[in-house]
C-alpha cells in the first residue's frame, strides 16, 4: 500500500473514531461546557471538521462549496489568522446547530475530502491533511477528558462505558541512567509536530527513575500524612491554588461514609489502590515528590529513559517548562499558530494515555498543560 | 361544573401547556443556561413537576413513591426549607436526566396527581394545588423569556414560531385620574398571591397616564437624541450599568448596515416602529421618561387607572419598590418563601404580557424584577 | 444678627469643624481607602473645599484664581456635569497632594470665601453656600465613619478619642400612634434638601413603635438563638450577603476568649450590653425584627411618631425604599445630581447619629444607604 | 580588615541605604499600595527590620526583647513557617504604625544587632546576617520600583529626584559566542543564593548576541509598525494580557498632544529615544523579537556571553523559565522558603539595574518575575 492510500485510510479511520467516542452519549451530553477548558462534544466534532474545510478544501479544492457560511465562525478555535470566532467560554451556549446537523456537516466534509483525495493532490496538501488527522486525534483525546468531566459533574454520576480504564503496573524498581550527552527531539523521519523538531544534544547527569507510576495507594499515604495541609511541600502558586479551590484530593475522588471512591467512565467505584493515581495537577505531583524527598524528571531525562520505562497509561508531568527547542521555527500562515504561541508558563508532559488514539504517540512527543490542570489523564513518576 | 372539577381541568391544562411551549425546540435547546437569570427549559419542566411532588404528593398522598431520589436535589429552586439543591448558576451543566426522562417524570407525576385528586382531598390540599398551578404558569412565562434568550444568542438566530408577537396599540392620549383615597390590593375573592393581600387605602394625587405603551419609534428618537450618552437622564446605578454592559439600545436590537433589526421568536426582522418597545430595563424606562420630562407611574397609580388602560401586551415598569403591603403575612412553611423574602431592591411591574398564560393575570398582580433585567417581556407607559 | 452674618458664622464653624475631627489622626491615617465606600480623610477635606471653589468662587467671584489646576480632577466626587475625576476606588492611591497642602488649600479657599462674602453677594449665592455648608456637614459625618473604619481595621486597634460614644437609652415601652392622614415632608421653612420637599398627605394605619433602639444585649440574644444561621428570618439578598461575606455579628464585634468585645473610637472594649446595637445592615435589622415577630417602621411611620421618640443616637433603618416624593423636582445644573439620581435600590434611614454635626438634623431628613452597608452609625427600632 | 568587620560595615551600610532611598518621600507616600505587587515603603522598612529580629535576634541573642509583639504579624511577608501575617493585598491599609515608629523600630533593631555582633557570634549566625543584608538589598531595589509606581500614578507626576536614570549605550553590534560545554551557576566562593548553586555543565550552540539593549527609539518603530495590534508576534498569553489590560506601549509612556513622554523619577519628560527601553513585560520583549525575526537569549547564553556584554542598566528578560538547577537543595527551616517555592511559571532575568544596590550583582544572579510584570526596571537584548 503506498503512502497516499495509507493516509487516506488513516483519514477515514480518524473521522469515524471521533464519532465512535461519542456513541454512548445522550444528545444532551453534547451541549454543556462545565468549565472553560472543556469544550462541548458537539463543538469538537464540528471544529475538527472545520479544520479540513478551512485548511484543505477551501484553499486547494477548486469550486468547493462551504457547507454553511456561519460554521467557520462557530467552529474556529483560536486561529486568529482564520477570522472571528465564538468566544471560548461561550461554546456551551450554542444549542444550534443540533447534533444531527453537525453529523451531516461531518459526512459532507468527509465525502468531499475523499473525492478531493481521488484527484491526487500535491505533497503540500498531503502534509496539511497529515496535520489535520493528527489534529483530530488530539481532539479525540480531549473529547474523552471533556466527556468524563461533563458526566463526572452530573449529580447522578452516569456510566459512559468501557475502553479507557487503567491497569495495574507491574514493575516496581528504579532504573539507573548514565550521564552524558544525548540527542533530544525528533529527527524528522515520520510525522511529528514543529515543537519536537530541532534534534539537539543535551547534557544529562546520571539519575535513577521509577519504572512505575505513583499509585492511588501511595498517593493516599500523602493525603493521610496531611500533605495537602503542609505548605512546606508546595510551590507557592500551588499552595495558593489548592487553598483557593479547596483541593484536598485528586479530581474525581469522593469520600463517602469514610471510604474513598472515584468517578470513572465505568461509573462511581471504590478507589482501586493498586492503579496509577490519575487527574492530578503538576502542583500535586510536585508536592508528593517533595514529601517523598525525591523529584519529578525533566522532559529530557524522561526522553532519555523512555525506552526502559513502561509508559502509555497516563501523561506524565515533568518539571520542564514548555519552551522552544534551539532553532525552533513556526510553520508559516495560520498553522504557525499551532504550537509556538503557547510556549509560556506551561509544563511539558511526556508519554501518552489510555485516551491517546492509536498511532498518536511517540517518545519525542511534547504535550503541555498549565500546572493547575487536573481534568486531563495525568499521572507522574519519581526520580531520585 | 364544580370547583374541584374546574381545578382538575386547570391542572391538566397547565401541565400540557408547559410541554406545548417547548414543542418547537430541538433537544439541544433544553440544556444551556446563557446567563444566571435564565434556566434551561429542561429544568423548568422538572422543577414545576417537583413542586407537585414535594408539596402535594409527598406530604398528602399516602404511600407515594418518589419518581427518583435525586430529583428533589436537581429540581428544587430556592426553597431552603426543602433541602439541598443544585446551585442556580450550574443548571446549564446538567445534561442528565435527558429530556425524555424529564418528560417521563412529568407524565408520572401528572398521573399520580390525577389519581390522588380522584380521592377528593381536603380543601387544604386544593389550596396548595392552586398555588402549584399558578406556580407552573409563572414558569411558563419564564420559559418563553428563557427560550427567546437561548435562541436569540445563537449566532444563527433560529426561528421559534408564532404565538408571542405584539400588536400595534390603538389609543394615543392621556387619561386623567382624580386624586383621592383608593383601595389597593386584592380583596381575597378568587386566587391571588400573599403579596397582593391586605387591601388597604392609599391616598393618590391627581395624575394623567398614557393610554398607550411607548413604541419602538418613540424610543428610537431617544436613541437618536443620544439619550444613552447623556448621564443627566439616568439614575446613577443605571448609568453605571449601561456603561459597564455597553448597552446602547434595547435587548435584541441589532444595527445592521445602517438599519435597525430585532430578534423575535419569529426570526430576525426589521424593527417595526409602530409596536411597543420591549426588553428594556427599568433604568432605560426611567431615562426615557426623564428625557421626555415625564415620569413612570407608581404601582398604585397604575392599579387605580388600570380599568381605563389597554394593558396585557407587556409587563410595565413602575417606579415603586417591591415592598410588603401593610399587614403582610407570609404563608407558613416552605411556601412562605414564595414572595416575602424577595422584598428588597426590586421594582414592581404591573399588567401582563403576551407570554402570560391565560387566566394568570389580574389588575392587582404584583410582578417584580431587578431594575437591570431586560430579558423579560417588559415595556412601560408615561405619566405626567 | 442678620441672616447673612449667621450664615457666615456657620460657614466658619463648618470649615473648622472638619479639621477638628481630623486632629487626633496621624498623617498616615489620612491616606488609605480600605473599602470603596470609604474615602481617605484627606480626600474629604479636599472635596468639601473644592465644592466651594467649583460652585461658588469660580462661577460668582470675579477674577478668582484657582488654587491648583489639578484639584478639580482630584477632588470632584461624582458630579458628571463638573468634568472628569479620579475614579472612586483609586482615592486611596493618591499620596499627593500631602496633607499640609490640602490644609493650605482649605485655608486659601476659606479666606477667599470670606473676602467674597464681604462683598454681599446675591441671594442665589447664599443658597449655594447653604448647600455647601450642609454638604460639608454630611462629609463630617462620613469622616467619622471612615476614620473609624480605617482605624478599626488596623491590627493594633488604635484609640481615636472621645466625642462619638453612645449612651444608654432610658425609655422602654411602645408608643401607640393613631391611624389617619398625616402631612409628610418638609414645608420649606428653613433649609432642607430637595428630596424632603413636596410635603404631601399620607394615609397611615395605627401602629405601635418602640421608644428605644434595640440594644446590644437584645441583639446578642438573636445571635445566641442562631439567628444568623436560620434563613427563615432573612431576605433572600440578605441571606446571600451574610453568607458570602461570612457575617455572623455586627461590624466591629470581636469574640475573644469567649467574651464579646467591640472596637470603638475610644479603643477595643468589652461589649456594653445596655447600649444600642450599632453598625448593622438593613438586612440584619430586618432579620432581627422577623425573629421577634415584629417589623421595622416605614419612613412615614417614623416621621409621624418622631416627636414622641427619643432619637439622635443612631440613624435608624426603615423598611422604605428611597424614592421621590410626589412632585419631586431636581435642582437645575450640577447640583441637580445631588439627590435624585440615587433614588433606586437604597433604603431610607431616619433620625440622626452622634456623628451628625449640630444643626444638621431634622425630623424630615431622609438619609439613604444600600441595604448591605454597615460602616455607618446605624441602628433600628421595632414596630408591632 | 577581617571578614566580620567587613560584614558589620556592610550591615550598617545596608541599613542606612534603605532609609536614604526614602528620604525624598512625603510621609503620605509611605502608605499606599496601588497594586498587589507593590508594597508601601513603610512596609519594606519594617519588613527588612523584622527579618533581622526574627531570624537573628530572636533565635540567637539571649534575652532579646521584641520591639513590639504585633510587628511580626505586620511585617512578615510570606514565610509560612514564621506564623500568621497581614495578607499581601492589605498592606496599603495599614496606616499604623506611623513612619516615625517604623523608624524607631529600625533604630532599635540596628542597635541591638550591633551590640549582638560585638559578642562575636558563631559562623552560622554570620551566614544568616549575610542573607539578611542581601535580603535588605533586594528590598532596596523593590523600594525604588514601588516608589516609582506610587509617584508615577499620581495625577500630578511628582519629582522624586536623581540617582536612578539610565545612560545611552555605546556599543552597537553583535558578539559571536562559540558553541560548546560551559559551566553554569555559582561555584560557591563568595555569597550567592541557593538558586545559583550546583554549578553544572550546559551544552550551548553557537549564537550571536547584541552588545546593546533595545532602545526606546527602536521600540517605537515596533509601536509605529502596529506591532501591538498584530497577534502574529505575540505569545497567546501575552496577546490576551495586552488586550485585557489595554496595553499599547511600555509602562510610564504617555502620548500627549502627539508627542511621546515618559514618567521618570526626575519627572515627566519627553521620551529620550537613545536610552534603553524600560518597563516592559516579557511578553512585549518576546513580541518585539518576533517582529525583528530574532529571539531573546536563554539564561545560559546570557551567562556565557556576560563578560563580553555591557550590562547593569536594566534587568534583562531571558526566554528561560525559572527552574531549579540540577541537584538544587532548599535551605532548612523558614529560609528554605526563600527561593525554591517560586520555581514555577516565572521568567529568569539576568544582569542588574541602576536600582540594584552596589555589591548586589553578579553574572550568575538569577532574578525572576512573572511574564506580565512591567513595574520592575526591565529591558532586553536580542539574539540571532
Amino acid at each position: 500500500m503506498n503512502k497516499t492510500s495509507r493516509l487516506r485510510e488513516r483519514f477515514v479511520e480518524a473521522r469515524s473514531h471521533s464519532e465512535k467516542i461519542c456513541e454512548p452519549l445522550e444528545i444532551e451530553d453534547y451541549v454543556p461546557q462545565p468549565m472553560v477548558d472543556v469544550s462541548p462534544p458537539k463543538w469538537h466534532l464540528g471544529h475538527t471538521t472545520w479544520f479540513f474545510e478551512a485548511f484543505v478544501l477551501e484553499p486547494y479544492s477548486k469550486g468547493y462549496q462551504l457547507y454553511h457560511d456561519d460554521f467557520a465562525y462557530l467552529f474556529n478555535s483560536y486561529y486568529n489568522n482564520a477570522g472571528e470566532r465564538v468566544l471560548r467560554p461561550n461554546r456551551g451556549l450554542m444549542s444550534r446547530p443540533p447534533v444531527r446537523e453537525v453529523m451531516a456537516y461531518r459526512a459532507y466534509v468527509t465525502e468531499q475530502m475523499l473525492d478531493f483525495l481521488d484527484k491526487n493532490p500535491d505533497q503540500e496538501v498531503w502534509d496539511v491533511i497529515e496535520i489535520g488527522i493528527n489534529h483530530e486525534q488530539q481532539h479525540q483525546e480531549l473529547l474523552v477528558y471533556d466527556i468524563k468531566y461533563i458526566l463526572g459533574n452530573q449529580p447522578t454520576f452516569p456510566v459512559y462505558g468501557e475502553g479507557f480504564s487503567l491497569s495495574q503496573e507491574v514493575k516496581k524498581g528504579f532504573v539507573k541512567v548514565e550521564g552524558g550527552v544525548y540527542a533530544i527531539g525528533a529527527s524528522g523521519d515520520g510525522f511529528c509536530y514543529d515543537n519536537e523538531l530541532g534534534q539537539h544534544e543535551v547534557l544529562i547527569r546520571p539519575f535513577e527513575i521509577a519504572e512505575n507510576l505513583v499509585t492511588n495507594g501511595e498517593f493516599l499515604e500523602f493525603i493521610e500524612a496531611r500533605g495537602y495541609q503542609d505548605f512546606n511541600y508546595w510551590l507557592s502558586e500551588g499552595w495558593d491554588y489548592i487553598n483557593k479551590e479547596n483541593i484536598t484530593a485528586p479530581l474525581y475522588w469522593h469520600k463517602h461514609k469514610g471510604e474513598w471512591y472515584s468517578y470513572t467512565l465505568e461509573g462511581f467505584e471504590m478507589l482501586d489502590l493498586s492503579l496509577p493515581v490519575q487527574h492530578i495537577s503538576f502542583y500535586e505531583a510536585y508536592a508528593y515528590a517533595e514529601w517523598k524527598g525525591m523529584r519529578l524528571p525533566t522532559e529530557f531525562e524522561w526522553e532519555v529513559a523512555g525506552d526502559k520505562l513502561n509508559w502509555g497509561q497516563l501523561w506524565e508531568w515533568t518539571y520542564s517548562a514548555y519552551l522552544p527547542y534551539p532553532g525552533f521555527e513556526k510553520a508559516p500562515g495560520a498553522l504557525g499558530e499551532y504550537n509556538g504561541k503557547f510556549m509560556s508558563n506551561q509544563n511539558v508532559l511526556r508519554g501518552a494515555s489510555v485516551a491517546t488514539p492509536k498511532g498518536h504517540s511517540r517518545k519525542t512527543y511534547r504535550n503541555f498543560f498549565h500546572s493547575s490542570c487536573r481534568w486531563l489523564f495525568s499521572g507522574f513518576r519519581l526520580v531520585k
